[in-house]
């Protein structure tokens, strides 16, 4: 057993839960035991671990499309569809498996690096991504894309493939597959229909965007007379592990179908905001009980991969949205990156560090001025979301293993990835 | 003299500039050359400093209250008026002027390392900040708040200490003072007219808040049928170097004033938000030619201290207030922070690295994952704004003369001070 000595150790519940001088044991990369040093349980065999800051659970980002660290920044400032059509598709034309792997790998060490311990992804090559995780040490949940593009298999083949890969790997596991059928206004509803009824015979997640941008269902809402949402519902889209990516243009009626069917939420506030999609009704949501979680997007339109960064985004954003400096508190903004985006994603083994739960640890150190003061437990949690603690993260451990010792990933050589992430993209830049 | 040589220099401009493969020469403290490594003048005697990195100009905070770190993120999420009289004042009310020197010291040490040069601070006891920053080896500008609170000087005496304050140190230096009225609604405005008199006679700058809040002026416009602008305006207090934070409320009247007068602005995204007070129209002022430089407000409702991470929420704001993705590029966003911010608070010797300038610099490690891909020259400056570039900043030199040096504040022991403002932060809360 290990056994953790932490300046505090922050739960990531709703209820924003703090324990000061906290002993955290593990055992086979599970949580055993939490709470004040002075309660804690004899173990006078545990490994004991003498942290000087403040653990909380690893960070859930749920919607991401990592790989695409080949392509960050690029052609900044374009509009959306000059930026897609000239800068994106072109080189995701280009784009072999190995990219896709290496470009993993590096931003997986650097998601680490911010705390992020597990992921959902939507890219291609999926087993790649598989790969790179599996050597850095972290979690992703992969939802194998299927898209109408040219040069890949049918749509259906697409789902097979997808429904095969995914049945090779059981869930639950720190690699675990769903299904991403990239959205409604791309697909067509049959093939949405059979992706859903595929999901929930094999317990698997169903990732898909909705109600990104404003205008993106106007042509199905003209030919069927509903809402994306409504549509979906209609079709028998929703039901079992849905998780909906965006959601920034929902009315009432749409949230009401969210609640109905138990459909989660990715909440992707930078994303939303660099490329001017607007900003998701997350207050109206979370008092809806709608499950939340908080979605770097991928680096391409979120360029930092910094899920603590994007928490505080979400405060500023719905306190904005409300005129209310209390509309959504620190403690809220972390659950949402914690055990909210875990429950969202459909692993309640993750997010929270409580008793039985998997050991996925991030130790922030707290010997800067930017943890300080602390007057009471809760600062602790304040001062993470607030003073952009990424940088502070020193230690990582996922289902008990470490990852990441003195703010460095230890599984990868991260100066090679880059000089090898940098390569690929100049080829893929060039047409 | 020095011969920098970096992998880019940022010229900090409104074009956004970016030199590749660059030298920038130092001689006194000033900028000599800049420009292509292959045309700079031969230079036998210089001392070369070879970076790894890019150069920026040391960015320009436009408003501040940096000693308030004493009381980061006490208290998050009460309503403003419960914060400020059951938080914020009665701490304030138990300050020693040695509370402000310790905690401006240990505040400019954390902004040197986030690549803040300059800051223009409002805050008690003016000379002790003077001697903090005298020590960090960074630039402020301070102006001198005057307000009417209980234990202070009569508003005249205030304003006659001030004046005889600024007085005493030339305007241009490494410490410079202002006048600090603190807003409108606040003070009289025949007080409000004899400090701006008194700036305009001795070029002093005049800094003041505009418009925060919806409902700050609302007295004012019920007693006098006057805006804010317009009351100050008719009261002759604009005209000179005059520094408006905030200004989130001013309708197309109040900014044809601000043109008229050549009102600088100081936006404060970061704290508009968290305080949940708005978003000030910052397109609409910078197609009107209004000067506007960024800054981060005080650490109580901007907890960070991270001008870059402001630029990329000003960008994001500006971004969704417009429904445009190109509504604020990269580019400009880093300018708020560099040259248009030297502009606003009338110091255009500082925030663009070229010729005849302060050799302010910041040397960012550009071998991060962070920072790639470079596929043209312009992707520099999209990294530094939207990745999150202040936890690259690896060296610094204010004037020519280094403070930083990988990371760390060479002119301060950063742990004694975490500890000393913990300490005094501690006394404080103490009721």
């Amino acid at each position: 057993m290990q056994r953790f000595l932490a300046r505090a150790v922050v739960v990531g519940d709703s209820a924003g839960t703090v324990v000061p001088d906290a002993v955290l044991d593990v055992a086979e990369g599970e949580i055993r035991w939490v709470g004040p040093a002075a309660d804690a349980p004899p173990a006078p065999d545990a490994e004991i671990v003498e942290l000087r800051g403040v653990l909380m659970p690893g960070l859930v980002n749920t919607h991401s499309h990592a790989p695409m660290v080949l392509f960050r920044g690029q052609a900044e400032g374009l509009p959306l569809d000059r930026w897609l059509s000239e800068v994106i598709w072109p080189r995701e034309g280009r784009l072999i498996p190995e990219d896709v792997e290496v470009a993993m790998t590096a931003a997986s060490a650097e998601m680490l690096c911010n705390g992020v311990t597990t992921s959902v992804e939507m890219y291609f090559s999926p087993e790649r991504i598989a790969a790179a995780v599996t050597a850095t040490g972290a979690r992703a949940l992969i939802a194998t894309p299927l898209l109408p593009l040219p040069g890949l298999p049918s749509l259906e083949d697409q789902l097979r493939d997808a429904v095969e890969l995914a049945a090779q790997t059981p869930t639950g596991g720190r690699v675990e597959y769903g299904i991403g059928p990239h959205a409604a206004y791309t697909l067509p509803l049959p093939l949405l229909a059979k992706a859903a009824a595929a999901a929930r015979e094999h317990n698997l997640l169903l990732h898909l965007h909705v109600a990104e941008t404003a205008t993106e269902g106007d042509e199905l809402l003209e030919r069927h007379g509903l809402s994306v949402p409504a549509l979906l519902a209609s079709h028998d889209v929703l039901g079992g592990r849905v998780l909906a990516a965006h959601c920034v243009h929902l009315d009432e009626g749409d949230l009401e179908l969210w609640q109905e069917y138990d459909v989660a939420v990715a909440h992707c506030p930078a994303s939303n905001a660099k490329l001017a999609s607007g900003v998701a009704p997350l207050r109206a949501m979370l008092d809806r009980g709608i499950r939340v979680g908080l979605g770097t997007d991928g680096p391409a339109s979120n360029d930092a991969l910094d899920l603590l960064a994007d928490a505080r985004l979400a405060a500023q954003l719905a306190r904005l949205a409300a005129a209310d400096a209390t509309a959504l508190s620190a403690a809220e903004a972390l659950w949402l990156a914690t055990g909210a985006a875990a429950d969202a994603i459909g692993r309640p083994d993750l997010g929270r560090l409580t008793p039985g739960r998997q050991a996925d640890l991030v130790h922030v150190d707290s010997r800067s001025l930017l943890m300080e003061p602390v007057g009471d437990a809760t600062d602790v949690l304040t001062h993470l979301v607030w003073s952009g603690a990424s940088r502070l993260v020193r230690d990582i451990w996922v289902a008990g293993r470490q990852v990441v010792r003195d703010g460095v990933c230890t599984t990868v050589d991260a100066e090679a990835l880059r000089a090898d992430v940098a390569a690929r993209a100049a080829r893929l830049a060039r047409s």
